[in-house]
């Protein structure tokens, strides 16, 4: 078995863990990457669509910024509505700081392409990839690689940015975790038509909760609260489009949807969890492995970036034998993994139908201080604008 | 039986009943009061001890403010705490407004007073209370007066301010209802000792919610959270100051709680409670006849407050033929009833201990939210020092 040699070895490969190569490479600091997906199935895969104003600020800074800057979609907010009712909240009016439209496989594109213009070493689909000595100075990452071969990088650190199901997480001993299911999944419906809105809108519905997105000029997203384990395969496009047009308030007040191809559909469940602490020993957590919020704050991609834009700079500085920063990493990210868990559940249970009548009302009530209070507006725009890297 | 003649009878001498009678009087129009309790007991029931802005405003502007100016004492705002950690939060500085420690039988003192000395009639210690005709615009109340007599008053309107159990909510036919009831209550301290705060320390606590509060310079009022049933008796007084000590963060950062005689001891359980409509034909309903708050957020006796001055000009006008406010009264009264509802729930969850470990997360992230953002501090200031009367 070959045993090669680097300073921090990177479990995945996705935002998160091509972000802090990235970071790492800026700071003079060597890493290699492994990844059990393929790079094609890791480019592809569609996730998150908004990036935080800090998000968008940082990855400009490290010269991430080209297509971003040329291609994001700027929105100074959002639209919350219930039925006969369509507030826009203004982010930038309210706490200066704005949204941007540009897709997680963006943001994956521009990282693989910096990577391998660096020379950034990524092994993807390797399989039986195991973490040993964390709690040394000499970890190690053990793998087979895409060829059969068997492989052992040691290294200074190890970061697990390998989800929720990668080895990372669960090499981490008397860990802590916190979980909410919610009793609804969001059917996600991409589409070949011009958004009928400039923003994104948030739709409280008697029938449940709906979600207009956009990908591009020429390409929407949408999301329908649906019962857990729905087929995505069971709803005919007209059914889609009536509940889309329902819920999203068609027709009311001279506002109309616009239905095209469907050229995806997908059901996905909502679930918050939060596992502690993100960092044993040499072991350091960031992104999916650490947590998971629903989708609806759009906090998970931007969560996963101030995870990495925090643990780049600690490592760094552990590397030089400064340990104060890594010491204090999983008490600092988890400050703003509570908040954002907590914003994310909190727009979630506003939003989705609920069982309980008294729980409905609730809702509404939250829904008209939101779109009439300016200090509640702003406190959901500074949450959702995100907080600054560092909080 | 005799049949009298007045323009509206109230059901209740409370706060809200007797309020009205005072409000209505100054617009010229003329009330009896019934309550089937005596001046004495309503006069020294304990109940609610803190006045928003508006509500004293309200008061001092129709000449009820003599005691209250001179008595009350202004709090900027309060202390929000959980171990090791306490924080102010002044509502003066985040929203312009204060809040005044005035026990509500201060209250009821003031309005017996100024409504004696103008002559009101107060119809105490009646049984057999009931409405009659409301759907016309000749509604009566009949009753058996504190000597016996049957006694009927008809009027143009009634309004019932005679609580969760008085007869005028049920007299309201196809009405709605929302309830939420929660899985503990709080046990109510009033003791012969000066304050350790200079304002209300609201602690949450890993043993359960304490809320140092207070009624003068010489007498404290505390609240326990204790399981639904606590039965008052079966804790000592050290029992009482221990867990007071422990919650409230006795020894920490140099603040210590001074013990006292212990004079007054009771469990309030915790309800939220709205009825709707507010109104049916030429029956109205304010205060805790159409809604209950636990009293986390200090919401119940000023939405009373609120819903009264709101309902004396509608009844004034439509006595005088326009019936417009007092067709809107009830969903105008609702919004506030659902803020303070929400609000009220709100600052219960978020305070008192909660079974699920994520809730308790979610808890400590309000919190530390609340006490770190400015816009989520003038948010929770706004709605405790209280919404302007007519939102």
């Amino acid at each position: 078995m070959a045993e090669e040699r680097t300073q921090v070895v990177i479990v995945g490969a996705g935002p998160a863990g091509m972000l802090l190569s990235h970071l790492l490479a800026a700071d003079g600091v060597d890493s290699v990457v492994v990844e059990t997906r393929s790079e094609e199935y890791v480019a592809a895969r569609i996730r998150a669509g908004i990036l935080e104003q800090s998000s968008v600020d940082l990855l400009t800074e490290v010269g991430l910024g080209d297509r971003l800057n040329r291609d994001a979609d700027k929105h100074r907010g959002i639209y919350l509505q219930w039925p006969e009712e369509r507030h826009h909240l203004d982010f930038v009016d309210l706490v200066g700081r704005a949204v941007y439209v540009y897709g997680q496989t963006e943001v994956q594109k521009d990282l693989i392409d910096a990577r391998r213009a660096a020379g950034q070493i990524v092994h993807y689909e390797v399989n039986d990839t195991a973490l040993h000595d964390i709690e040394s100075d000499r970890p190690s990452v053990s793998f087979t690689d895409s060829e059969g071969r068997a492989r052992t990088i040691v290294a200074d650190a190890i970061v697990g940015c390998d989800g929720s199901f990668g080895p990372s997480r669960a090499a981490i001993p008397a860990r802590e975790s916190w979980d909410r299911t919610y009793p609804y999944s969001w059917f996600g419906i991409l589409a070949d038509v011009a958004p009928s809105t400039d923003e994104l809108i948030y739709a409280w519905h008697p029938d449940g909760f709906a979600l207009h997105s956009m990908r591009s000029e020429s390409v929407s997203r949408f999301y329908l609260q649906v019962p857990n384990g729905t087929d995505p395969a069971t709803w005919s496009d007209d059914q889609i489009w009536d509940a889309l047009a329902a819920r999203l308030g068609h027709g009311q007040n001279g506002w109309t949807l616009q239905p095209g191809q469907i050229t995806d559909r997908s059901v996905l469940p909502m679930r918050s969890h939060v596992s502690t602490p993100m960092r044993h020993g040499r072991l350091f957590l960031a992104g999916d492995a650490a947590h998971i919020v629903p989708p609806t704050g759009a906090k998970g991609l931007n969560l996963a970036i101030a995870d990495v834009a925090l643990l780049a700079p600690a490592l760094t500085a552990l590397l030089k034998g400064d340990q104060r920063l890594a010491d204090g990493y999983s008490e600092t990210a988890l400050r703003r993994v509570w908040r954002c868990t907590h914003f994310s559940w909190w727009m979630t249970t506003m939003l989705h139908t609920a069982e309980d009548p008294f729980d409905t009302q609730l809702q509404l009530s939250q829904l008209r201080w939101v779109t009439s209070s300016e200090h509640a507006a702003a406190g959901l725009a500074e949450n959702y604008a995100g907080l600054p890297i560092g909080f």
